[in-house]
């Protein structure tokens, strides 16, 4: 099934000028293992765009940047706090437990995003042999249900954060659809807003493969190159991982390609609400709509448009839009729906 | 530094094939994680090349698919025995230690290659619980000298892991290499000579990223999807590794780039040999050339070609040639030594 | 502080007849590391109580056999389902998830047991790769809050697990107590019940120390004896532990010993429960007691009689009766805390 | 099996002083996990004879102690640099491996004891990450061939250790041996000569259980706790360990009883060399002797006395000497071997 669908940003391929600068890349030799030009020329641009303190590392995939971001920033016996939907907490097969060593301890998260109050019942039995430490927050940005946290959330969470001797790790695999919904700055809700270290991901908006993990506090790097290649996370032609980040991060590039998705789920979500027999379950405030399907029409719509279901009980659907996504693409999905709900009366 | 050199046959970049078959598989959008039609087509040809029996799973680099290949192989009281010189002992930052529990045992490998003499004299004290228990052998393919074993070396080590109720392991991140230098078919010294499961790498011979690990023995690949997605080695957009390794076995389309590479080390071996200054200290099998320089050299030479020194107090040199090197490559690096021993008067 | 308190079981010394048994195996010299003849006296005298299928094996402490009963039956991937208030989820520091690999998931669990139908609610995902795959049900036997599951209830969780394919640990730290209150053998809760692998403690009811790990499942123990090493729990001198587990189960001294301690917190029950001011809060069926001590009182009280509280914002404290309890002491106690109140006029 | 024999120190009983400790303890209740007064002594104990820099936290056993001092002192990617003979490299079924994610390097040392020289060797690739880096040197004091280092070697060792940024360990399994060969006090060959994390046993010398871990570099003994617990050593009725540990450091105790198997040691060798068709391999300077038994005996003295081989092929075999061995036992064994030769007629 090739068709262009719902189901993820993961789905959709790779943006003409993603793979335009890996083959601008691919010039004679180049030093392996990120002693290249390319890295060094990325990494600068991550400082342009998230400040002067922030030191990069890239990696294979998210579910690496997240488990190392978390490892160099704790040791076996502490805990990382965050959402019990978060995405190291679901869906990563247990890896940042079996990396770090570390239990996650869950907040619930209605909304997708977790709040002070929540985070602070954790924070107990500090000192106390028997009871894993706390030491991060972990927080998705936008987070797994689309929502984006405001600059100020950010800013509350990392004062807490600091306040308690924790760190703050942000999951940005979606980072720049948070960029363009706050229509800020990466820097203004990461380094400025008190974010330790950050998982910045393009895939889900155009990249082919590579992630990269930010660190704004140097004390949590020092070791980091070791840890990186002792977690099989070192790639040899590191330079097809920089020049896509270089060409991500110029002219606003991802920015304007995570607008478009955001824009299409907005208009994704309009379309919907029009129909009175689906419930939009969050606010859309990235690139994803979750909706309440009938189950009635729910056989006959996956038939034709793969997509995946968040609750299962509930037949809440999740939508992704992606880079690529239309307004046709939007249409076609809208009116498929709708005939299927015509049809089968409900 | 662009120029091309003979530091590593990864500083060299992506084959025009590659690269081709990456920008053909950028159509539309395809399932996430494995379950696209590349991913399919993949795993078939992975069983024309390598048996009916072969099952493969796709990870990033040759780091992960050795240490996952040895997870797959072991539980943490296990050893895995293995040259000295071996990628997984040496260059790996420790991960197979650290990934799989394991402790390493190693042969000394003069040639590069191990033998069952020395490998038998790591098999004692079976059934000794102070004792770690060997599991698996483990050997390049080719070696890190550059040499090659042949079938029957292959499967005298296999014969010897079966009577021992152990499992073998092949690194083989340059196998086409080794199948273009013994001029059989990849299953002639994998499935059909006994190894149990197979690192299999291109990305130093013209793909860009992107690993197999194949098994042949159904017993060790029971949970190893998840072993992977645990290991952060689950790719999202895993087409375009699918995509690569299609087009890599296509046509004998890498047998052919690793003959390509085999006879330019060849060729760099000979034209060495008239210097008398220079020592070449191993066969050249595959496409590494290893060589005694005159330290009145090495740094005259350093600075127009990075290279490695393989064994820094004797001033030797490990020289790689990849799928893009020249005649005239090695010509123009030949007469350049040859002009640099004679300004120094050796 | 050397006086007699209600903080914990564990801070009562060795019962005489354990003392015994160690002094009348400290003749002359064993072979260390379990093969000497009181380990295999022992070993018997576990099949005596547990049935023929039992195969035991001596670890050093609790958070020990918990975490190596559930690594015997685990592989990293998986998950372990227990209750949120589990020694395991709380007060082992995060040791079965650094030694396992798993990821722990938690039920609600008011009165201290968990039931199947929250057990349930984490059957899900099985087969996808991004989830942790659940794989055994560990409860606690007596249940952290005091509380004891009937032979019916553990033959239910058993029959659930069977069902989907799950195995059933049992944290019996203190399992004599369970059995001094359901009054019947070992192996009707367990071997006979459809336990898989079980945690057997005797520190907490007289033992100097030494836990038992005793598998009712042979595909379990396998390699365990590797595993036990590993983990750094294979005692040199083992003779002193084995002679402990033998008195302990002989002549039903255990029982006796358990049946005084529940005892001693029913009569402990029973006279608090005439103070109107102090409410208990779970069934008392072992020995441990669970009250909500007024506030007004709370300091005046820790200061003669250390205990810990179990919910600090309740003030819900937990009062552990021990072998070595007498009534006396219990009158004492109820006399101070009467005083206290009437002190401090509530 | 319970006549004295050769085998093993671990095969010993409990010193009589000991157990009149453990006794002495057994008095009411204490709080457990070590915040009772029996710790807090034994506490003091260890900086009258270590320095006031002195830092101990007890564990069970001597792999523990080993493996957490080097756990304390490295990250993952580290690596321990330690004789091929180490115990912690051959005899603890690589848990020291599986515990600290680091590799171990191994010297060769064919006296038991590792040079400078041969440390040296494995300094290299400092910041290169590919490789692990080396960060302690682990030695036996005496080593696992009875050999002892003199204060020299070791303040040798530590300025090396020192000046290339590495830490020093000392596995310390029979210190007391050591200190009653080199008679000096231990803190003369410990903290004053720049060792920074001793792993300190009793049960080779007449204690039931129980090792220290002594740090004198405070640096690495911060989140030691947590480490302890979450690595399933933290004692319940930690005071059964304090008292053991107070006794053995009391008068001079540990060093009576060690400078007694040590001269039983020198004894069994004097007699042993009166026997030509025998020859003693190693220098005796604690309480073990190495010797080469002619095969044509081997079988029969096995037969009466259990000893274990050092190398099989060579016949060699290793007799330890215990607090409790008596001129009677060595008298006896000695003649039975003589006896045993001359029957062979070798």
């Amino acid at each position: 099934m090739n068709k262009k669908g719902f189901a993820s940003d993961n789905n959709s391929g790779i943006h003409p000028y993603i793979l335009s600068a890996i083959e601008d890349a691919n010039k004679s030799h180049a030093i392996a293992y990120g002693d290249d030009d390319f890295t060094q020329t990325a990494k600068q641009k991550f400082k342009q765009h998230f400040g002067n303190d922030a030191e990069v590392f890239f990696v294979f995939n998210g579910t690496a940047a997240n488990v190392l971001s978390l490892k160099a920033a704790t040791r076996q016996h502490n805990a990382v706090i965050c959402s019990e939907l978060a995405h190291i907490n679901v869906d990563e097969c247990g890896a940042p437990e079996r990396f770090t060593g570390c239990k996650l301890l869950t907040c619930p998260a209605k909304n997708g995003k977790i709040t002070v109050d929540e985070i602070a019942k954790h924070i107990h039995g500090t000192g106390f042999q028997h009871h894993v430490q706390p030491k991060v927050i972990s927080i998705s940005q936008p987070s797994e249900l689309g929502t984006v946290y405001s600059v100020n959330e950010i800013k509350t969470i990392a004062q807490f954060a600091r306040a308690n001797s924790l760190l703050l790790h942000v999951d940005g695999a979606r980072l720049a659809n948070a960029a363009a919904s706050l229509n800020v700055e990466f820097k203004e809700f990461t380094a400025n807003a008190g974010v330790d270290v950050l998982s910045f991901g393009g895939t889900k908006n155009g990249m082919m493969y590579g992630e990269a993990v930010v660190f704004f506090n140097s004390d949590l790097s020092e070791n980091f190159m070791y840890t990186r290649k002792q977690a099989m996370q070192l790639a040899s032609k590191m330079r097809f991982i920089a020049t896509q980040f270089i060409a991500y991060l110029n002219n606003g590039n991802c920015i304007e390609t995570a607008k478009h998705s955001n824009r299409m789920a907005k208009l994704l979500e309009a379309k919907i609400k029009e129909i009175p027999q689906i419930k939009i379950t969050q606010k859309v405030e990235s690139n994803a709509v979750f909706a309440l399907v009938p189950p009635e029409i729910y056989e006959d719509l996956q038939k034709e448009y793969f997509f995946y279901l968040w609750d299962e009980k509930n037949c809440e659907a999740r939508w992704m839009c992606s880079f690529d996504t239309t307004e046709d693409d939007i249409n076609k999905f809208v009116n498929l729906i709708k005939n299927l709900i015509k049809n089968s009366q409900i």
